[in-house]
């Protein structure tokens, strides 16, 4: 833990800056690299955004929240069409809001499941008791388009499709572009669960229509974990009154609470937003969507490669992959124990994720973050000198 | 905003640490003291210790978010009967989770309302559509306990009493100990929004049962916002599966993944959490409830007494007063316009915050937060020479 003295700050920050001109401190303990779906490696200049104290009704943070709300919907060019309404909690919790505030009470969602992330919707359906069906596939594999068509024609009762853009489970990237494009065309509303792609996947509202878009502070924006956020056709919205089945979730009451006075409604975290808005800054100034997946796309190839080479093998091809997060399927060597390969690289300053699949035994890494080249050859080394230590040969599945 | 460089953060952490030890170091420019309900002023080795990024499985912030759960249920000793359940969110998220999770669909409340707080409750349960039945008392009146007692013994249909344990709108400290031992004699359960009164007002649930108290990290504990906590009474929690009516706000399926694996279901607000964690150590080195209350008891004297002695009235009379944050009534000399009035205090570095009354028109000043008498006095110059400037000669109403 830091301690409060000015000097210990300081080597707080040498230790974990990650910028390239910055010469490595020797000798002092990192903080672990975050190769996870986030939250993840932050800059040091988005966390000392958080080195103050701001009243959540005070015109200044009123204006940084303003800001905020702004520059998010036109990361998906939808300042026209839009509006961000943010909501407290986790990435689920927008989902939630999404869904509940959206999704008319006699409204019907066809989902389309292929992982984890895609059953959290249904559950969420579950919950606050509407009707849907689902569309599932495996784990690996998209949804077809085709199909999402036959049923929203064979289903006139279908109001809205529910999907997931990066699916985390697998590192999967979906067919948003012909989903949109198919549900347009056939009158029924979109919601985007865009969690781990949004900011790093390029997506155009106005090429692919969706009615909401939730994503949050802690993933390719760079932020850290507090917040999610929804991005919603204002019409839409405007449609939504009396909908939701939750204060704390709803939407609607959200917005037009910020329509009134630019405040949220209850107290928000202030923290999270201010370091939120310093991520984006920096967001910006590193190209926006198209520099952001530059280097998570060059992360991602470093990874696979190196990986490849040490002979594990990736779950899905790369058509499909992602340049988010990798899953590998879990090797056969016997003296593979993944628990002891997990902390012979935490001990190397490297924290990777445990896998979510149900088809196959695996791990995940990600590319995602505040980090570059130099930190994904040294979890490559990482990774070498675990399976040294295991007395692995190969990552062979 | 901080810069990257290491010096300019050294600079803010100077101007925004409020330890008696160090000098004021001069002509830089301080963040302003909030004298609000909180969101309030945080100490930088608070702040300081969101300047590390971690991973939400892993290890180390596992046991963190063990430790902070285990010292917030013994603040209000129930070690041994109760678990703390955090939430992600701000308060109104712990309320409405311990609403929707403990009160079943069958089941039916009795609210105790005066002010913006109980009114919520109210509305929570609207939208969650559970019964209720309001007893409603003038926003400078806390409910009669006998009156309690009555509707309690002719409704048995009522399950639940819900309360405010103090009522930011006016700052009213309600009375919970009578409350608490009428419904435990007639049977029902105690749920207490104890937002605002947490960790600075004695609460002893061996004394005072209570199934349920809520309150959050932003508060008395004097970390910063973005986490909601619910201690609930285990075998009240054991006997609330299936009744959340919200996925993110189920504090039993919360509850049941943490007991399997120390882990939040979703992505919790990490930095929020750790600095809550060096918030309660220093808070417990503070001498815990004792200390706080102590400290604030004094800031509220100072506060009252400076103010009353430029003519301002309080709203509530010293017996009712809780040391969390005074309503005074608004001065009747046409000179004071309560925005310029807000902003002189503000560029004086002083933060306060606008009434919420309907019973009268006012303003509030908070005596929470990492200040202590300084920060009361230099609040007091600073309404004089507020009052000065607007020519205003007295604060009476």
């Amino acid at each position: 833990m830091p301690k409060s003295s000015p000097r210990s700050l300081l080597r707080v920050r040498k230790s974990s800056t990650r910028t390239k001109k910055m010469p490595r401190a020797k000798k002092v303990r990192r903080d672990p690299i975050l190769l996870t779906p986030g939250p993840l490696t932050t800059t040091m200049a988005t966390k000392a955004a958080m080195l103050r104290d701001w009243g959540s009704r005070d015109a200044t943070f009123i204006a940084i929240n303003a800001r905020v709300r702004d520059r998010l919907r036109a990361i998906v060019n939808a300042s026209d069409t839009h509006v961000t309404v943010p909501v407290q909690g986790s990435g689920t919790f927008a989902v939630e809001a999404a869904i509940g505030t959206l999704l008319p009470r006699n409204g019907k969602a066809l989902v389309l499941v292929n992982g984890a992330y895609g059953k959290r919707m249904c559950k969420i359906l579950d919950y606050i008791g509407r009707a849907y069906s689902a569309y599932e596939t495996a784990e690996d594999t998209p949804p077809d388009p085709a199909e999402v068509d036959r049923r929203l024609a064979a289903d006139p009762s279908l109001t809205h499709v529910l999907m997931i853009h990066c699916e985390t489970t697998s590192g999967l990237l979906n067919p948003v572009n012909d989903v949109a494009r198919i549900a347009k065309a056939r009158g029924r509303a979109l919601l985007l669960d865009s969690m781990s792609a949004f900011g790093a996947i390029p997506l155009d509202l106005k090429a692919t229509p969706c009615d909401a878009v939730m994503a949050s502070s802690n993933k390719n924006l760079e932020g850290v974990p507090g917040m999610g956020f929804v991005i919603v056709r204002t019409e839409a919205l405007k449609a939504a009154k009396g909908n939701a089945h939750s204060l704390s979730l709803d939407l609607y009451d959200q917005w037009q609470a910020m329509e009134a006075n630019k405040q949220w409604r209850f107290t928000p975290p202030i923290h999270v937003i201010v370091a939120l808005d310093k991520a984006i800054e920096q967001f910006d100034k590193a190209g926006g969507v198209k520099g952001r997946n530059a280097r998570y796309a060059s992360n991602c190839r470093t990874l696979v490669e190196g990986m490849r080479k040490m002979g594990f093998v990736t779950l899905l091809p790369d058509k499909l992959q992602a340049p988010i997060i990798v899953t590998f399927r879990m090797p056969k060597d016997p003296n593979f124990k993944f628990e002891r390969f997990y902390n012979l690289l935490k001990d190397q300053g490297y924290v990777i994720y445990p896998g979510k699949l149900t088809v196959a035994d695996s791990f995940r890494m990600g590319c995602i973050g505040a980090i570059g080249q130099r930190e994904m050859r040294g979890a490559l080394a990482a990774v070498r000198s675990a399976l040294r230590e295991l007395r692995v040969k190969s990552g062979a599945p």
